[in-house]
């Protein structure tokens, strides 16, 4: 049975403002729960577990990778309801203490992450992060107007890969400006119009821009973009305005990744 | 000013039931409603508006385009929100007749023609849409137990493409056995594990099956599929269980239409 004061700070962390307070944000379903039980146990894991909620049956099938570090709740699929953010609540919550991740410059070194600029949607942005995990991208940088990691639709649509990509969040005209004049790494962008990313030279190492659902990528970003990438159409007639932005990011992932495998 | 039964009509079109019962669903936003009223002018247009609910700014800029043909209601942003499915209402919601597709067995002549097997999401399944647009695929044949084109999440993530792209529902074991006994045309399906898609030969005509989030490809229907493609993970030790089927049809339709443009 769960007390009225869990259940105000579980449903409290569907918004950032009590993410940030309580230093918490929330992950349900069995497959990530077992994931995260079992990272816990690794010394170098990212993530500790504050408090588990789970079925009497979950509890039973899972006991041996419960470790008696953190308080776990038996209750019942009402009290489920009660605090799930999903239309159909899985056998287990958990509450996860959000950890700072400290940027290395030496994380972009040989290597392609994603720059990720005011994506809105949770729900692509946890797609997005789920694609980089796919396609071995290991970090990606958003830029303070996007959506939250710890959104529990964002956390949801990772399926278990923000355990695997870490993601930042900064000022991005700082953070490109630093790129462009300090490094020599690649700076690629998509657009509506640009170089065909089929035909294009494409490196193994690099930042790939990302842009805003409706608004594509900032003004202001712009001048520190080496090259303007664009995903053709095929030739019809009443093409449509734009790709969904989560697409866009597999597509341009896997042009990358094709080219080296 | 709405009455409480428009409210309620327009409300219960959130349901698949209402939805065949009253054989109407609801449509919102600017760009979409500008595409619907251009497209209703039009001879050949598939779908017929019954009627409409905007602001009074909408209509003032718009009224050029109002046909007379249907009913159009001024109504405040309160009156708005209580109707819309959208977390931030827009100007305009129209309520459009569903029409009955007639599929026509030529309609998959020379042509890339999706197959969705219980795709369930209807974020998904809008995104998918919006996809085959982008990469000219006119036709996509829905199994039964797929999320519904009408759905208000399905039409409003195809950003206005469900009215470039045909959306069949059929029985897809018929279909399939069907295609594959008595065409030549290849049956395509993606898997896990299967011919590598970058390097595999992709034909300019096919069918491509795309299976359910979790579940994949119904075991029935692999009887039929001539070639098992799969799209090869970065290496990375802790290689994520799956992708997400919209992002998968982008990385599908993509590799199609790469080799022939």
């Amino acid at each position: 049975m769960l007390s009225k004061a869990q259940i105000k700070l579980i449903r409290s962390l569907k918004h950032k403002k009590f993410r940030d307070k309580h230093n918490l944000f929330v992950v349900e379903g069995e497959k990530v729960a077992g994931e995260l039980l079992l990272d816990a146990g690794n010394e170098n894991s990212i993530y500790a577990v504050h408090s588990l909620y789970a079925s009497s049956g979950w509890i039973r099938q899972n006991r041996e990778i419960l470790s008696g570090k953190f308080p776990v709740f038996e209750i019942t699929m009402e009290d489920l309801e009660q605090i799930s953010f999903l239309s159909t609540p899985r056998n287990v919550m958990m509450l996860i203490k959000i950890r700072e991740m400290i940027f290395n410059p030496g994380f972009l070194q040989g290597k392609l992450t994603l720059v990720i600029d005011t994506v809105q949607d949770p729900g692509n942005l946890g797609t997005i992060i789920r694609i980089a995990h796919w396609y071995g991208i290991p970090n990606i940088i958003c830029s303070m107007t996007s959506a939250d990691l710890y959104n529990p639709k964002t956390i949801q649509a990772t399926m278990g890969s923000f355990l695997s990509v870490r993601v930042f969040y900064t000022d991005l005209y700082g953070f490109l400006k630093d790129c462009y004049s300090t490094t020599s790494i690649p700076i690629y962008g998509t657009f509506l119009s640009g170089s065909n990313i089929y035909t294009c030279e494409l490196a193994s190492e690099g930042l790939i821009v990302l842009g805003n659902e409706s608004k594509g990528i900032s003004e202001e970003l712009i001048p520190f973009i080496h090259t303007w990438l664009s995903i053709p159409a095929f030739p019809v007639q009443d093409k449509p305005d734009s790709l969904n932005v989560a697409q866009a990011a597999a597509i341009v992932c896997s042009e990358f990744r094709r080219r080296g495998l």
